[in-house]
C-alpha cells in the first residue's frame, strides 16, 4: 500500500493530484498538506473513505514542517512514506525593471528552502518507505538554457528560484542515489491555476494527469533528471523529454 | 579614463584584480570595496598614486550598499562608473549529508542577493558610464550540466547559489541589453585563495590575469554568457569557452 505526501494541496495542481491519487490502485494514504485546510481539501477528505488525510504544513516554517513530520509519523504508525511531492510554490510578477526586484529572498524561501525544509524533515520516513521518490515541481522558466524564450515573462525572482531548485534536486539526487532514492524536478507545463492564469496552455486536468503519470512511472533510472510532462495533443511542447538546465 | 568597482577586494581574487588594474592604460579610478579596509587594500591604496580608493561595502547590507553608492557618486563627481566586478563570495563546506544543510539562505544572501543589491544600487552610475560592463564571479560548481563532475565537492549551498547567480545574470542581461549593457558570469577556475585552498589548480596570479583579460575584452556580443577563463598551459580545463548551464 503506497503512501504519498503532497505540499500545497489547498488548490491548483496539488489538490488535483491528491484527488487523482484516490483512484490509483494500492494507494494506502494520501497526506494532503497545506497551510490551511481549504474547502477543496475538506471535500476531498470527506469523500475519500479515509484515504486522504489533511496535514497542516507551511513549508517556510521549520516548526510547522517538524510538526507535520511528527503528525505523519504517528499516522503511518511505523510504516514509511513512499512518495513526497514538493508542489507548494509561489510566482510573484514584477511589473518593473529587475533592479527593483524586492522579492528575491522571499521567493527563494518558498520555492527552494521550502523544498529543502520539507524533504529533510520527511527523510527518515522516506528512508523507511519502499519507493523513495521525491518529485519537485519546477518550471521551464527555471531553465537557463531556455531563458531567451521566456524573456517576456516578468517573474525574475521565480526564474532564479526554480534554477536554484533544479540544482538542489540534483544535489539531493547525488547524495541519496546509493540508498535507491529517486529525486526528479518536473515541469508541469503552463497550467490554468491561480499561478498560471487563464491564458495558460493546459487545464488542471490535463496537467495533473500528466503529472500523475510522472509520479507513478519515474524510478531510479531517472534520478537527478529535469523532466517535462507529456500531454496528448501537445507533444511539440510537452514531450516528456528533459529540458536543458 | 575608465572607472572600476570591485566587491570583496580585501583579499584573494578581488585584491589581485584591483592590483592588476593599476597598470592598465587609461584607468581613471579603481574602487576597491570591502567590508573592512584590509592591510592589502591599505598597501595598494598607498602605492597607487590616487588611482585606488577604498569603499566600505558589505554586499548583504542594503544600508552599506546605499552608502557605498553615495560615496562612489561623490567621488566620481558627475562621471559614470564603467565596470562593476561582483566578486565578493563565500563557499561554506558541509561535512554532513545535504539534509543537514543549514546555510542555504545565508549562502544565497552573500552570493546572489549581494550581487543584486550591489548592481541595483550602482545601476544609475553604470548607466552614466561608457562601457556598461558587469562581471559576476560565478563557478563551474554552479553548472548543473557539470554537476556529476563536481559531485565529490561538499558545498551544496554554494552550488545552488551559483546556479541561481547564473540565472540572475541572464535576467539582468536581458533587461539591459537594449541599453548596451554587458552582463557576464565568469568562472575564475579553481584558485589558491582562502576560498579555493592550497590544493587548487591555479595561482592567484594566473587566475587574476586571466580574469583581467575577460574584464577588458568582453563586450555586448557576450551579454548573458557564462564564461570560463583561458589560462596558458591549462587549455584543456580553462579554455575560455562557455560551460553548460
Ligand atoms: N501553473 C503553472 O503554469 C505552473 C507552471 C510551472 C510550474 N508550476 C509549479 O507547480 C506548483 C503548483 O503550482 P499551481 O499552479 O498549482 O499554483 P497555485 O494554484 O497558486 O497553488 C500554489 C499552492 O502552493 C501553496 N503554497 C504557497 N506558499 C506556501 C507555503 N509557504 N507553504 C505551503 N504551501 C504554500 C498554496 O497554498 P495557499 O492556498 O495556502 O496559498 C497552494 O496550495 C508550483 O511549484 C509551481 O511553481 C506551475
Ligand atoms: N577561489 C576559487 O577557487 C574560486 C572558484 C570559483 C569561483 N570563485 C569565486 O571568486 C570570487 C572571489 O573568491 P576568492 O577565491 O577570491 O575568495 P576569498 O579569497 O575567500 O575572498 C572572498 C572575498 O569576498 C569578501 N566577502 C565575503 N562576504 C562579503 C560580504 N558580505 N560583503 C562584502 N565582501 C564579502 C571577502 O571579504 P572579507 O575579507 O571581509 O571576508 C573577501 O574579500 C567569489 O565569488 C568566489 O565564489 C572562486
Amino acid at each position: 500500500m503506497t503512501t504519498y505526501l503532497i505540499t500545497g494541496s489547498s488548490r491548483g495542481l496539488g489538490l488535483a493530484l491528491a484527488s487523482l491519487l484516490v483512484a490509483v490502485p494500492n494507494v494506502g494514504k494520501i497526506f494532503a498538506s497545506a497551510r490551511n485546510e481549504s474547502a477543496g481539501i475538506k471535500k476531498l477528505v470527506s469523500e475519500s473513505n479515509g484515504l486522504v488525510e489533511f496535514v497542516q504544513l507551511d513549508v517556510t516554517s521549520q516548526d510547522s514542517v517538524q510538526a507535520a513530520a511528527s503528525h505523519v509519523e504517528k499516522s503511518l504508525n511505523g510504516k514509511g512514506l513512499d512518495v513526497l511531492v514538493n508542489n507548494a510554490g509561489l510566482m510573484p510578477l514584477l511589473f518593473d525593471s529587475i533592479n527593483k526586484m524586492a522579492d528575491l529572498e522571499s521567493t527563494f524561501q518558498i520555492n527552494v528552502s521550502g523544498v529543502h525544509n520539507t524533504t529533510s524533515a520527511l527523510l527518515p520516513l522516506l528512508k523507511k518507505g519502499t519507493l523513495k521518490k521525491v518529485i519537485n515541481l519546477t518550471s521551464t522558466l527555471g531553465s537557463i538554457g531556455m531563458a531567451q524564450a521566456s524573456a517576456a515573462i516578468p517573474t525574475p525572482a521565480y526564474k532564479v528560484a526554480k534554477a536554484a531548485l533544479n540544482m538542489l534536486t540534483v544535489q539531493y539526487a547525488q547524495t541519496f542515489a546509493a540508498e535507491d532514492f529517486t529525486f526528479v524536478a518536473v515541469s508541469p507545463g503552463w497550467v490554468k491555476t491561480d499561478l498560471g492564469g487563464d491564458a495558460a496552455d493546459l487545464t488542471v486536468e490535463q496537467s495533473s494527469n500528466a503529472l500523475l503519470n510522472v509520479v507513478l512511472s519515474v524510478g531510479m533510472q531517472d534520478n537527478g533528471k529535469f523532466l517535462n510532462i507529456k500531454v496528448p495533443g501537445w507533444e511539440d511542447k510537452y514531450d516528456g523529454q528533459c529540458p536543458p538546465w
